[in-house]
């Protein structure tokens, strides 16, 4: 509340401390698919979606489209579709695999109260095209950048989200009545989780499991 | 350095302050092509990709490759790939924006002491396929994310991140000698940076402003 002389904001110090609760942020973000039946509080999803914003995006295009999905029968649609493509998956299991995936559960659909389908619209012009002459997929990337940032910001107020890819994008653009030419970047459900985890759902049901990140660095 | 009875970790509770911090931290990250001529100390960058490689994957694929780029010919032959494609940039832009995109510090290849090309494996087999049948590019979305994870713990310790993509992919592959079925996602300058700002650099020289969230939300 103090009047300040200097209008240019000052940059703040991140400390030890900060980082320690940044990591144990990303340590305890998780996939989440089990929910519990309980709204958020009025204006929560909105929020959160403000805060996505401020991510980055190629050239400042801000290609971003979130879609809140309310009606019954559109969730009922996108969750037939998850229900089909699911099969599909299922049956391309290797033999030794497939009981285990038919007992994973892969999606909140059921009982996530909020859901959002997000979407990159390439066809923006804002930001003038900057930055995404050669690689127009960066667009696509700044969406899922957002959802990330969505997925920290909820974590960090105790709220868990899942990401459902499980799902034929032509399909959800035909449920949602959005432009054809927007592209489905993926589906969230948003709640309060039943439980937290430190380990990913699929490590624990033993899927597959995290690998040292050295593994991923090579030097040129 | 106690002994725990439950084996168990505990949750987290991340707080308003906190929750502040973190605004705050997304609200300073800046696309950064002005870096200061100082080398990171070592073991920084392997540290941070540590930490992006907490990031969410699908199917726990983990497909972000990171190539550290040292060598100086490959360096230049990157900077040589933008500045070609730059140009051809410019050529395409509107009259009137093109002097202003002529005057955009659009890299900071010349100066980041530190440089990182970053790549999606589609064919790895690590997830065994899971939630990416009906949407390979969820693989590409899950290394953009792990950008983004890095970008963010980098600027947490006072440290600059800049993504190109004013590149030709193809190049990129060829110069740093790299599996022909990588995917390029993004080429990354890290190090100190000149300034600090909380606003982008293009909305800071005009070129494009950043809108309200609420024009990318609708209902359905």
């Amino acid at each position: 509340m103090e009047a300040k002389l200097d209008k240019r904001a000052q940059p703040p110090e991140f400390d030890a401390n900060f980082r320690g609760r940044l990591q144990a942020l990303l340590v305890w973000r998780r996939d989440v698919r089990r929910f519990k039946r309980v709204a958020l509080p009025q204006g929560t999803i909105e929020r959160l979606i403000g805060v996505a914003c401020m991510s980055p995006s190629v050239g400042l295009s801000e290609p971003w489209r979130f879609v809140i999905v309310e009606d019954q029968a559109r969730r009922a649609a996108i969750r037939a579709s998850f229900e089909l493509c699911n099969q599909d998956a299922l049956k391309q299991q290797e033999l030794d695999r497939a009981s285990l995936y038919a007992r994973l559960k892969l999606s909140g659909l059921d009982d996530a109260p909020c859901q959002v389908a997000v979407f990159a619209d390439r066809t923006t012009t804002r930001g003038h095209g900057l930055g995404r002459l050669t690689m127009p997929q960066t667009l696509d990337y700044s969406v899922a950048i957002a959802i990330h940032t969505l997925w920290l910001a909820a974590r960090a107020e105790g709220i868990g989200m899942g990401w459902v890819s499980i799902l034929d994008p032509a399909k959800v653009v035909e449920v949602l009545q959005v432009p054809q030419d927007w592209t489905f970047i993926g589906h969230l459900c948003i709640g309060y989780p039943e439980e937290e985890a430190d380990l990913p759902a699929l490590q624990r049901q033993g899927w597959e499991r995290r690998h040292p990140a050295a593994g991923a660095v090579i030097y040129r």
